[in-house]
């Protein structure tokens, strides 16, 4: 990414200003529209194409009961993915998103399934209440890896998701380190653990937070708590940005993801947005912590990228807007008295 | 609309919760489904195509300063939308919705232009500040002429959208009629008031209200303070509703339009859902009022209908859930632990 250009923004607020509205009467379109154009530094920017990534892994630290679903649901539902079966399939297939599948690092032997891509960095990672959950030579190849899989750039815009049983743990953890504020603050209950699962996963994340210490580097935070698929998905980010692909960040661990790339590679956030706020807690104190806002607000906690996919047609419509609506010059209608 | 199946909404709720997710996690996705779902009495429904509909139509009260804009903008932009040049032709193409442009009594000669809808009741209504702004005759046409535009009921889902300048004003004065409170909690900037300006509009309207009782009935509401394109799209929602379309509502004046259907005709609201929550601060006010929650948040303030269009892929996305997506049985997937 290159720094700002003065005269591009320039011209872009003006072809806003002039289509046929008030100013600014399209809100956050107009600011998803700006975010596409500078990418693509285009006044006419293209979304015809997006692709979909859902990076899969496991997390040692399930082992200690801070999830209410078995981890055997990770390898279930990367076949569900493979079937077609799952949300974020149904949604993909709905708005003509490629969507592919990587294990990152899946528990058990390799899965082996046709349409797959294997990026496996081991069985799962080592339960981070112990120890460091990965090795820093590990950790850079998992964000090598992501760097790889985000393609040659050839797609309009790159959208992720995740699945991994135990990663709101492991995205909570990293994002404390990064943020420097007690893992407490981003506890929520994931796939929805009861009253005491939650003061059960709270106290885990405490003690496996007092490890180390209260700030920690991006990939140092990634090696010590990340999730194969969370350092994967960073390097990922990092590298579609890097190409002038609009970057779709959705949900809480793919905004861990996110701020650990802004961190190692700086400017990338001026070719994200922001999904769907997740009804995880910790995703809003995160959002306000990185300054983001996410567009969407649908009470949804599942994960996958389902919310990047359902703002993929918005974006298709704030392209749309800057490629094809009229101006008030063009149409010949009145501005204001 | 017929009332509450309790057979069919455990069928409905049973099928969303055997999805492989947990429970719940697809938010407020889930809660379209089951409304579309409702509505054609399916657990596979369709959301194949959707119709939009403009209602354009002039106030007397813009006469009084109430807008930024000069009147001539509302025939000007009904050029625009049949030009194909505004937001909402720029979604509704980018979106498969068909689009329909109803003159329901601009001001001024009728525009006689190939495509636009004529169902004038008038060249704008009277000025609402110092009498009816409509006789109650010509209300109930508006009513009816809507029930007719709504047509055969063939699409699956009915979106609508307006165009005239002064229609928040008119929307405001409905708003506060139908629920008995001061106008002044429905005054907003519309299209972009400055401070002096709203102040100056808030005046217009407290004065205007004071000409009748507080609370009045919906028709009579309408034709005191109603513009024809409101009362012509309160009865095409109604009776989009009663042919068993799902009834998209978008921003202040939609759903003004929306609360006065709701009275004439009950059970309507069970076909809708509400769009977008517009930047005009009376809209909050009267969802509140009436107990309804749009699902996006985006800053717009447009009109046009212009968040309803851009929820039609959501819609489309809930009824691909429904329809697609796997169960924990037929995927294999584990349940909770």
């Amino acid at each position: 990414m290159t720094g700002p250009d003065l005269a591009f923004d320039a011209a872009l607020q003006a072809t806003l200003d002039g289509k046929t509205k008030p100013q600014g009467a399209l809100g956050r379109i107009e600011e998803v529209a700006a975010v596409l154009a500078r990418v693509q530094h285009s006044l006419t920017p293209r979304a015809e194409t997006c692709r979909h990534v859902i990076f899969a892994a496991d997390h040692g630290i399930a082992a200690e009961g801070v999830s209410a679903y078995p981890q055997a649901v990770t390898r279930e539902m990367v076949k569900n993915f493979l079937a077609g079966g799952a949300a974020a399939n149904v949604f993909a297939r709905r708005f003509g998103v490629d969507l592919a599948v990587v294990d990152a690092g899946i528990a058990g032997v390799p899965l082996g399934l046709k349409g797959l891509i294997d990026a496996r960095i081991g069985a799962g990672t080592a339960n981070a209440l112990t120890g460091p959950a990965m090795t820093a030579d590990d950790c850079a190849r998992a964000i090598d890896a992501g760097a790889l899989i985000a393609g040659d750039g050839t797609s309009d815009a790159a959208s992720f998701g995740e699945m991994g049983i135990g990663n709101t743990s492991s995205a909570a953890l990293v994002a404390a380190k990064l943020t420097g504020v007690p893992v407490a603050d981003y506890v929520g209950r994931g796939t929805g653990l009861d009253d005491a699962g939650l003061e059960a996963k709270a106290d885990v994340l405490n003690r496996a937070a007092a490890r180390t210490e209260d700030r920690l580097e991006a990939r140092v935070a990634l090696a010590e708590y990340g999730g194969f698929e969370i350092a994967m998905m960073a390097g990922a980010m990092a590298a579609a940005a890097e190409q002038g692909q609009l970057v779709i960040v959705d949900g809480f661990i793919a905004t861990v993801a996110a701020a650990c790339a802004m961190e190692f590679a700086p400017g990338c956030e001026r070719a994200m947005i922001f999904a769907h706020l997740s009804a995880e807690p910790g995703h809003t104190r995160l959002c306000d912590a990185i300054d983001v806002r996410p567009l969407l607000h649908l009470d949804m906690r599942l994960g996958e990228g389902t919310g990047a996919l359902l703002c993929w047609p918005l974006v298709q419509a704030a392209a749309a807007m800057l490629c094809d609506m009229a101006s008030f010059d063009s149409a010949g209608v009145s501005g204001k008295a």
